[in-house]
């Protein structure tokens, strides 16, 4: 990859979930002591923040979130500590990492950069139209297939890149309690543009996206009760990644899943079957939302992320409201992140 | 893949455009000698063909297509050849691998069984109505994500497995103009379920289907004027691949993308520039084609493949017959093919 990275367009954003990120830090050197770096605390954890000398970063805790933001009805506990990191970055992309993950290795056990991916990822186009068989038509070495309309190959712009999981995948609580001893070794080299209207679960584990296109559709809207601290339990980043599908169908945007992959670490001990009494609330959800989200067709006077996210607020409430109280709350929510938006926007200017 | 076939079920067609095809066979042998196969001689060629010994297979020359279908408008000439072989096949599986292929060898250097891997993607499930972004969730060590919603898990048949090309990527004559000297040497492995509605030009060169779910769909239906013997001259599997598609996502059926590879011999030569001139009537028209599959949608009453190529071809001669005459030629050939394939089905009886 020999592309142009301006650093100074670029936040690395950690949601802090364990007190100490040296193991951490120190593995993504080389690939994270370029940019700027913002850490959020997340709210519940008591202990001091531990992170190695000589990376550029920025800490905020819960006193600073009060500071910022005052009162909102948004909870960032948890894994939901990084939209705080969405909210005040005021870059043009943002790079997301699970503080659990690691570099991963490609088939030839070279490490791979997966920042340096997700840019690329976000500064090519995306192909959301028409499927190319061939995979990412701007790789090296690759192109559009015979009988690709060149219409289309132009593309439009990637405001999202969703990454993948090597070792730990990123199953939920019934399907790690049926395969424990499963890890993903298949490394799968290719990047591909999730076509028009066809829905997908992105995981916030190891994320990158265009904050100015798409920044606040990604909402941290949707909470079950006791939402936990380990990334099965929890269905924040599921509700978001299709808030922000829908909106980049509806703006003609692109959505990428594919390189780069990290390295999971085991993910909170054996407590899978303690997470199932948890997520198997989410599980039954997701069978109202995803048709709900399949349906959704934004009106042509939502011209921007903001917007689209007003809609689709309105649209959750009507719809899914009287299925389930929670979806009611997901709806205030959304409409309470496009306020908090503006609201820390215009104290940027 | 420890996959059950049964050989009985199983007609591996191959198209002969080359009059030796020795080497061909040999290549092959350890993958096809345990089944049947059906050889299409190109009636255009003069040659005798050679086939080395040790195959149960049999030869369709011009006179047997005469004897079998007496007069038809339905050029099976060149690669519209194979063609023929699924008309007179009655096997449940039809694996199609040009004449130019080579078995694959994977990252570690493994020879790969071509056939094994089309018969698998046709066996197992396939999952079009939702994005998994761990890609073919039946593959060993392989699932769904998180957020995948259960009630989808279980998948649909799946119709149509679309292999891919080692060395010799399928590329249009335009495209290998501008890059004559690459390769693909980017093994990608994995297997994906093509989305509901979204179109892609499914290739000729190295394809596997169930002949009893949409033998009828697969039509060489689009022919150019004088389209010649190379692939990146030819239209009819572009446009009989967007036909299936159509099909598999009305009767809801699954079609795959990816696996098995096969290695690509150099195609025609130096021809490019010679072909360019014959294709580009083709790229322009892709322009036409695309926008109209897109838009196609067939009545609940069409419940079987032949109906919905009846349907299909109504449409074509309705909305791009007055575009260009090859669109009422391509209707008419896909009105042919049904009754060819209902008379010639009728003599299996």
């Amino acid at each position: 990859m020999s592309f142009q990275i301006n650093e100074n367009e670029v936040d690395i954003i950690i949601g802090a979930l364990r007190p100490d990120l040296t193991a951490f830090m120190e593995a993504w050197r080389a690939f994270f002591s370029k940019f700027h770096l913002i850490v959020i605390k997340d709210p519940d954890m008591k202990e001091e923040l531990k992170i190695p000398q000589g990376f550029d970063h920025k800490i905020y805790t819960k006193s600073d979130m009060e500071k910022i933001i005052g009162t909102t009805s948004i909870n960032f506990s948890g894994h939901s500590c990084r939209y705080f990191g969405y909210l005040v970055s005021s870059k043009k992309y943002i790079i997301s990492i699970d503080d659990n993950c690691f570099p991963a290795h490609d088939p030839n056990n070279n490490i791979t950069d997966a920042v340096a991916q997700h840019l690329t990822n976000l500064q090519t186009p995306a192909t959301p139209f028409f499927f190319n068989t061939l995979y990412d038509p701007y790789t090296k070495g690759a192109d559009f297939v015979r009988g690709y309309p060149f219409s289309l190959r132009v593309g439009v712009d990637c405001a999202l890149s969703c990454g993948l999981w090597l070792n730990i995948a990123d199953y939920d609580a019934p399907t790690q309690i049926v395969k424990p001893r499963e890890r993903n070794t298949r490394y799968v080299d290719a990047v591909l543009t999730v076509p028009l209207q066809t829905m997908m679960p992105a995981s916030g584990i190891n994320l990158g996206f265009n904050r100015e296109l798409i920044g606040p559709a990604l909402i941290p809207g949707f909470r079950l009760a006791g939402e936990g601290k380990v990334r099965w339990e929890t269905m924040e980043d599921i509700w978001c990644g299709m808030c922000a599908k829908i909106v980049c169908d509806h703006l003609k945007l692109g959505v990428k899943s594919g390189l780069p992959y990290v390295h999971r670490g085991i993910e909170g001990g054996d407590n899978a079957m303690e997470s199932l009494k948890k997520e198997w609330e989410g599980v039954k959800l997701m069978e109202e939302i995803v048709p709900f989200f399949q349906s959704v067709r934004l009106p042509r006077t939502a011209v921007t992320a903001e917007d689209c996210v007003v809609e689709m607020a309105k649209m959750v409430k009507e719809k899914l409201g009287v299925v389930n109280p929670v979806f009611g709350r997901a709806a205030d929510a959304m409409e309470e992140w496009v306020r908090l938006w503006k609201a820390v926007g215009s104290q940027k200017i």
